[in-house]
């Protein structure tokens, strides 16, 4: 693993060795890196929780936060991102962390730069950090992921979380269902479409999606009210639910809308838990990927001037 | 002393113990506390002096910062004040300081949170870090607070400053007058209104406010000039000033509109001391706070969920 | 040395001692300070690369950083730089580093103020520390400075890193040639323009300027493809440098105007070294000034007073 930016690049074996990891690391702590190392977080879109965490989590194992304000920067004057993170490459960072609207683009900069890149959301396209750490919630609950019926529901389409979320709990053996109103159906997903009250009568894990409010046409909007009672976790939808379910949610929640506001921190709700174990997850990744330091392809200027160099 | 929200909340003789310490502290420094702690510091409004003061002395305290702008975060996507304040409590803040722009504030998440809140300015409610380095500097001049006879000048009404100050100076012994023209007078502080003339004669601090523009409708304002002459403190007014009367401001000044801008650096002035005492004040709020950890009320997540659960 | 503000204002003596000093950092870097220090970086412009670099700079020398955002403090209340200023020196900051974009606002502030100010950048002024890394990246390029022949290339009208370098090299002893269209060239500069095509083919160093499009009206802006073909880096132009000549800017490059793109990343460039040595040209200058901590004029607050109290 030379950088993070998706859960389909890994194996079942890598993401079991990380969910456990970064179970060990929220139970036990880690000792602090012995290296100066240098975390740059470039951070394209508003963030609290991953970003926040990110900065927790490079703290806590002793990496010097450098913290880039777009707004701020030589983004104003016009430069590009890859010219953005090869400056952050040339003053010393050991690995970069990327959140951007636009898909694909923490691939792509993992493909031209010599340190590692860590996917912090990319558009509609994936959010593995936040994929792992909804892992390591699970596993503590359930102490497996084989096996467990999960239930992602509500705003399919525009969900990176979703995405990262389906493909690597399938990969780990679990039964992933979705639910969703029909404009927000992904397709490509090769998982079954349930109704939410299917779905909360019968799955292990009620896993809520927050809607993209910021990613829609006007036109896909509803109601806020009529939502949660057609489609989202109500008092009522939650009394259903099987006695060691949990509900989980990456937050920011859209109270009384995807959820009730009184269930965000009931006693099903592992909401708060999730931001918790966001930390352990983004150490365990993190003093990964510096572990390997070094092993990086010695080749990479060469590929990337043919990739930029027009 | 679990949280630090109002110097209404404090006794006589925890006030004066804080003055104490701070003033220590601003002699002697105060070593690195041993844990490592994570300071949250949530600033809904402009600052330069209270944020910056309040990161300086959690990295004189070896406190790990994290400094949250509003602006880049999930309150761009309608997170309340209360889920952000849980999202830092959930990562790891070891306790909040919170610059909000609505009163009541930083009481409400005090009852909410199972972390230390600390108020930095909620609207025009209460400063109380402030006040108690307004308090070290008083001390430190005349070696007592008790029997000092001391004015409050300018925009009492709208000041969060005056409120705290006048509660905790006339708590802890001294004689407050107020000065203020008409607009500006706040009837619900029980203390007698001077003229300014009277004031800089007959006190041993006169303690200018800033005019609070931003709070303030248009036709409150006058000619910057005019205030000077008629409320403010000139050159002509300095000089009827007491022998050992001293000039204090929590600034930033309005130069030459609430002092003549060559009075902020003259000999009484103790404006740029007050922002020295300001780190030593802030250590020794932070320092005391985290030193009762532990101590916090078990039910908090019941009243939590009573109060916000609807 | 109390202040790093303009290459004018050092000897050749000090200039060499700082390039020499930059490059044994750069080779076997340094270690932190033992004393604590506060960094206060003061950055009314945006910038990613100076700021960055500075406090990469800060933490490798064990400097606490505070960063300072113009935009979310009290200048949103009318504060002067002056009072800002004064008010870092006041909680304790133990240098100011500023980048502003009104030309000899740094050389103003080191008049002010008792702790050290190093200008990052003052409008169209000067950026002495960008030069410092120019120079050390020739330096190490070429073993001196003295006799090599350097072409100063573009907007040099505009461009502080033109009149800072154009300063520096010629006091080293280097033969510098300026190349700009008509518009932007700068007079009071002593130095002889050529065409590009001679600088080229005649100089040991093509040090590129970026186009500062921020500072120009519109009328002097031309189709970017036709100034990259008449004045610019083409792929042609480099063909014709000599063999041992390198290629230089001092970044954000407008690919494909100032240079071909695909000449950013060639064999002849230095553009990312450059980047590399601002880390350890910028810890030169922090660590030199605070060696000479508490030499400074005991007379600066009667000074001061004289300057800005009317």
């Amino acid at each position: 693993m030379n950088h993070f930016v998706s859960m389909q690049q890994l194996s079942e074996y890598e993401l079991l060795q990380l969910v456990k990891k970064a179970d060990g690391i929220s139970k036990s702590g880690m000792k602090p890196l012995k290296e100066q190392y240098f975390g740059a977080n470039l951070f394209y879109e508003p963030s609290t929780r991953t970003k926040m965490s990110f900065i927790v989590a490079q703290k806590k194992l002793g990496i010097e936060v450098l913290d880039f304000m777009s707004d701020q920067s030589s983004v104003k004057k016009g430069e590009s991102l890859y010219d953005t993170a090869r400056t952050f490459e040339s003053i010393g960072a050991s690995f970069i962390v990327i959140r951007h609207p636009a898909e694909n683009v923490a691939k792509q900069l993992a493909d031209q730069l010599s340190i590692p890149v860590i996917n912090a959301g990319d558009g509609t396209g994936e959010h593995p950090t936040q994929s792992l750490l909804d892992l390591v919630t699970i596993y503590q609950e359930f102490q497996r992921l084989s096996g467990l019926k999960i239930a992602i529901v509500g705003d399919v389409k525009h969900s990176r979380v979703a995405r990262s979320n389906a493909i690597a709990l399938n990969k780990l053996g679990a039964n992933v269902v979705l639910c969703s109103m029909d404009d927000w159906k992904d397709e490509s997903l090769p998982f079954p479409y349930l109704s939410i009250d299917e779905a909360v009568e019968t799955c292990d894990v009620v896993m809520l999606l927050r809607i993209q409010h910021e990613r829609h046409d006007q036109k896909t909007l509803m109601h806020t009210s009529s939502y949660l009672k057609e489609y989202g976790l109500t008092l009522e939808r939650e009394k259903k639910m099987k006695d060691h379910a949990i509900i989980m949610h990456p937050a920011p929640v859209n109270r009384g809308v995807e959820i009730d506001s009184a269930l965000v921190e009931c006693e099903k709700s592992r909401i708060f838990k999730q931001m918790k174990n966001g930390v352990a997850a983004r150490m365990a990744v993190i003093s990964s990927l510096l572990e390997q330091g070094g092993k990086y392809n010695e080749n990479h200027f060469n590929k990337r001037n043919a990739i930029i160099g027009q």
